[in-house]
């Protein structure tokens, strides 16, 4: 089986939307892209650090979805990265209103033996000198870098971001961070300017506005589903780069007709994700409904036009 | 051949963007309709005002594209409807700096004979009672009648709109008027209560983002074609709106599969107006780039997943 290495948060979050809010449940990048390729027959691991007070039984959770953990560290005496945050009406707004990095502010990542020979790499939203640790303890160079990020490590750590964009073979990020990444507006000339940083593929995520793949000419869209109910936004990045991760590994098809499965992949995990608090619609998400879903996605974007 | 009816504003237009800045150049949603219907094989007609102020090479220009204008009153001694607008930095906010109603004040819309019977009518954005007139005016019920608004008739005259909705097949709205419309955030739950309101089918327009096709459990997303370059998006909601009624009237197919199609082709036509100011990327649009664009929006959405 394909080998897929998952850098990433594995941490506690607590959330507000204007229809709820959670105490502390099971949150990170790394849960949420891990949750999404669990639905691939792949040999999937994340590399990742908590501490003594992350729950055993989530550890049994990860397992259950077949998710190799041994390359998540647990601290003695630690205390596991926390995030709190609160969406606004329109869930397109959020706001931090807790940040503890915890046992997270001094992670040393280390790669487990299994999976340096990995043939996916997803390098997970965190500090880029965390990324490029995994880059480095990598044997053989895998078949496709995977590297999500954000503005904050942008404003923060602009050049070693810099270097791990030079590294990577996709980069996903938002709308807005591509703008901020570029310094151009319109998204082409955006993908463009990354392109020339490093990656051949660039995702734009535009959340419930769908995500862009660009590679060079080629340009593919996938729409996000329009959904009755939305309900946490929280992990939809995470689960989209998951299942775009996951699908590459599983199929081994690096094309860029590929890529494009890949995105609506993506794109169709993340749109269950939200549907529920944090990673619950997740867990036992049944292959069933995402193959309806699939088909969903077919008759929203496909059509059969004549030149007239 | 296929009759298409227009009714909307020939008008005159002065437009600021962070690109340039125009005089009094010609605009008006009946005449972005028209010129996106000029592309089809069928007899398209316009129904308006306009002043003596209106040059005749405008008439010309409108009659070489094969529009009937026999429809277009000039109302002697009399001022054509004018609008000022500035475009914010990201083109998606814009201003009225000043809006001049003219001739368009006392607009009494008289149907030419000849159209009394056309297949497809389009009610460009104008007041409903306007929009009324036209559809009682007509001998024969249109295969379909589609309605473009706004908000500002949502706000100043709700009855008279509602009363339009309840009669026409098609409602062409944006995200934020169907959800002013329906007052449901969600835009899957605001079509069904569109719907509710009479039109079989909701078009939401999402700019820069797309456009959504709504007819009960069916729904259809067209990407806006990601462009380098977006220099004036005036006119954009119109030749959409002409794109996607000019090709109904064309293939006399109002299936929901061939609507898909009129939703790509008018986001085709929309996405070659936003590239010069006004109607200047219109006017004389060749059908071969129309037709290579459509190779593109292809290559933008169509995909060949298996299921994995």
């Amino acid at each position: 089986m394909s080998k897929l290495l998952i850098v990433g948060t594995v941490a506690f979050d607590a959330i507000e939307t204007p229809f709820g809010k959670t105490d502390k449940i099971l949150g990170g990048a790394g849960t949420f892209i891990g949750l999404a390729a669990s639905q691939f027959r792949i040999d999937a691991a994340i590399v990742s650090v908590v501490g003594e007070d992350f729950p055993s039984q989530y550890f049994e959770l990860l397992k259950t979805h077949g998710i190799n953990t041994d390359g998540i560290e647990i601290v003695p005496g630690g205390k596991t990265f926390f995030w709190k945050g609160k969406y606004m009406n329109d869930l397109n707004v959020r706001e931090t209103l807790d940040t503890q990095l915890n046992v997270l502010a001094d992670f040393q990542p280390v790669v487990p033996e299994g999976f340096k020979n990995s043939e996916v790499l997803m390098l997970g939203n965190l500090h880029p000198s965390v990324q490029m640790s995994v880059i480095d303890q990598m044997e053989t160079k895998p078949k496709m870098t995977v590297l999500d990020t954000m503005n904050f490590w942008m404003n923060h750590t602009p050049k070693e971001l810099e270097e791990v964009i030079a590294k990577v073979d996709v980069i996903t990020i938002n709308d807005e961070e591509a703008r901020q990444l570029s310094g151009e507006y319109s998204l082409v000339t955006a993908a463009e300017k990354i392109h020339e940083m490093g990656p051949k593929y660039v995702v734009i995520k535009k959340g419930e506005h769908g995500a862009l793949l660009f590679n060079g000419e080629n340009v593919f869209f996938a729409p996000a589903l329009p959904l009755r109910d939305v309900f946490d936004p929280t992990g939809a990045g995470d689960t989209f780069a998951g299942g775009f991760a996951g699908y590459l590994a599983l199929t081994e098809d690096y094309s860029f007709e590929n890529m494009k499965n890949a995105v609506i992949y993506g794109s169709n995990l993340a749109s269950f994700c939200v549907e529920k608090f944090g990673t619950e619609r997740m867990q036992g998400l049944d292959k069933k409904e995402v193959f309806e879903r699939l088909e969903q996605f077919r008759n929203l974007t496909q059509f059969d036009i004549n030149l007239a």
